[in-house]
């Protein structure tokens, strides 16, 4: 007997029609003799609706109270799923996040999960009963309700699979896997059968949207088997996973990310401390820095730029402007008319031809390189935001053709 | 410092605009140095609303999983309204059932508190914190959600108050107090000052619908003195409270119960273990009996009469024509075209001329009496449904013009 959990989002949920597709895959698990436990988000535009609501009584409300607002979302749901599956016939329960034993610290509307004590999500499978647990909420030390911040449902999901021991985490949304560029930009994209954690993690943080990053990360730390597929068609989607055997295809996906902005801060001198002056200011304010390039020193000064996302490039700029002096920059400048298009798949490094053939691409579609970063399984290159989609299609092209000819 | 608990019901909190009405109520009584506690039910419609939701998915949800969802119902407007407390600058937090320590049986859907552990609610008081509770809700033993049925919040706030020994709990509602009739039906009802838990218990149970019935037994038992007032309006509303002195009205209401059916067995034998047969019959299916009545035999037989709520009508008739050889009646027979109109008042069974008076009044109104029923503190009839504006509004100016005179 294997145990699955499937993870479903607020799309999955969004009105009675949709929760019972939803109840017919999670029975049809059942009845083919697995132990299943269902982690489910709010439906549909629910969670929006509620803060809506808040800000309506107060634009500025305390975390903590957000929290046990947001958490009737989820509450909501898995109980309207329990019904549709005693409909279906199957013996089922819900549990709320400090029923299903999800611990988290005390960090309201973002927390993480710090333990989790499957026992009464034990005892119930053991009962035969399909479990729903709410996603994205928990309790924190004090008892009192948390969330885990938006796409915290992945997280829940893969949080309860590695403490089952889970055979398989089914993350289901409304694409059917992982596709080597957005099918939106690309027509030509194709689906992946599998992807390792650490491509996966890179095609998440650049933007492909498909599963929450901290979830990979768990998934990665703890051995859980992903897949990641649709609950609108019944095929199979991708499966995320260690590497067990060497890829054919060395590229698995290319990837676009516009909410990106970039930030210079020019002729800084050309001594050691001034970088970290930089990025510990900025990190105390918890403004994400992704990239960072730093210029060759040329007349005792050189230039640090860096992207951050577009809704904290203001501050930084403000935080950037007031420590000018001190950093002894000669002026902030920055680029926010820009995107961000990577390429990703293990072991590039080592193949020298990949960052040409991507280049080159880019070149014959005469579109401008303004920054270039590199890890063991990315390239990234910094362009025009009006230049996006053609990049994407053109590398797509460079690196796909030649495996559908 | 006194600690006072204030209910406010779904109308109360309906919109945004009557939630601050609340917050503002709630937050003079903390800012006059009280340690407050309040207990709030779900916003206006929204418990029909979730019923609603879960009838289009499952027309026979499973009790618990029912539960569960009207259970957020209370927690979102507890949540909305410590939002808006915060935005009148006063500490609060808001606890669920399971949180604030209320403990119930295990009969989804119509729940009782079995234990209320305050330590939260207390350690919150302690830090100056206004509290919100919701109500209608707790945890049995299993850890499961449980919500005590409609009214159950009036229960929730009273049993609070006993569990923290509070000063006073106050029960907010659309009306101003309790009156001496539905000043719907009679324009020259009045409101009291003062009722006792008795008196308050008959008029509850006979369709007053000011208290919940549970609430009021509740606080007689644990001492908890009551008031029952406006949210709208800042004037004083009626106490509850044990009987302090004699009252000078004798007479405390009219009320009048629309939701009656009289179901008649006939001439079943003379014989004794009759009616014993035909109540425990109706007991073991839940049936719920009001007014029972015997007439005297005649003939070796006699007929049983009763009422109960027109909802369990037809069960009620449906099992005594199952058992109709058995009990060897020769019909049953029924009339809901009926209402039941009582006066309420302590000590009036020593005091003959009251039940002459309610009699005479409704003679002088031409209005035929189908059934009588006297308790140590009302006297009910039995009318037809037509004429039970009428008579509430005869019997009312017999006992009470004399006093506005």
């Amino acid at each position: 007997m294997k145990t699955i959990v499937q993870k479903f989002g607020g799309s999955s949920v969004a009105n009675a029609q949709r929760v019972f597709n939803v109840a017919r895959i999670v029975t049809e698990a059942y009845n083919q003799g697995n132990n299943v436990v269902v982690v489910v988000s709010a439906q549909g535009d629910t969670t929006d609706d509620l803060i809506e609501k808040a800000k309506e009584i107060n634009p500025n409300p305390s975390k903590r109270e957000m929290d046990v607002l947001l958490a009737t979302g989820e509450q909501m749901s898995m109980s309207l799923l329990a019904m549709a599956i005693e409909k279906l016939g199957c013996p089922v329960v819900s549990l709320t996040g400090w029923q299903a034993g999800v611990r988290t610290d005390t960090n309201h509307g973002a927390s993480h999960i710090k333990t989790l004590k499957a026992e009464r999500i034990q005892n119930e499978l053991a009962k035969k009963n399909i479990v729903i647990v709410a996603g994205f909420q928990g309790i924190n030390r004090y008892d009192d309700v948390t969330t885990l911040g938006r796409g915290g449902s992945d997280t829940s999901a893969v949080a309860i699979a590695a403490s089952l021991h889970a055979d398989l985490c089914q993350i289901f949304t409304d694409v059917d896997g992982v596709y080597t560029a957005d099918p939106r930009l690309v027509p030509g994209a194709r689906k992946l059968d599998e992807i390792t954690y650490d491509e996966m993690l890179e095609l998440a943080s650049l933007g492909a949207q498909v599963l929450h990053n901290r979830s990979v990360e768990m998934a990665k730390k703890f051995h859980v088997d992903l897949e990641v597929l649709s609950s609108l068609e019944d095929k199979p989607g991708t499966k995320v996973k260690e590497v067990t055997k060497m890829e054919k295809m060395l590229i698995k996906g290319v990837a676009k990310d516009d909410n990106v902005a970039r930030i210079s801060v020019m002729n800084v001198p050309d001594v050691p401390g001034i970088a970290y002056r930089i990025f510990s200011m900025l990190a105390a304010k918890r403004i994400n820095v992704d990239i960072i390039l730093q210029s060759v020193g040329r007349d005792q000064t050189k230039d640090i730029s860096f992207t951050v996302e577009k809704d904290q490039k203001d501050r930084a700029i403000q935080l950037l402007e007031e420590a000018k002096d001190t950093i002894q920059a000669k002026s902030i400048v920055c680029n926010d008319n820009i995107c961000k298009v990577s390429i990703v798949g293990s072991g590039m490094q080592s193949n020298p031809g990949v960052a040409s053939r991507m280049f080159g691409a880019l070149f014959e579609s005469n579109i401008n390189i303004h920054m270039i970063s590199t890890s063991e399984i990315k390239i990234s290159v910094l362009i025009d935001l009006e230049d996006g989609k053609r990049a994407v299609t053109a590398i797509h092209d460079a690196f796909f053709d030649e495996f559908n000819a």
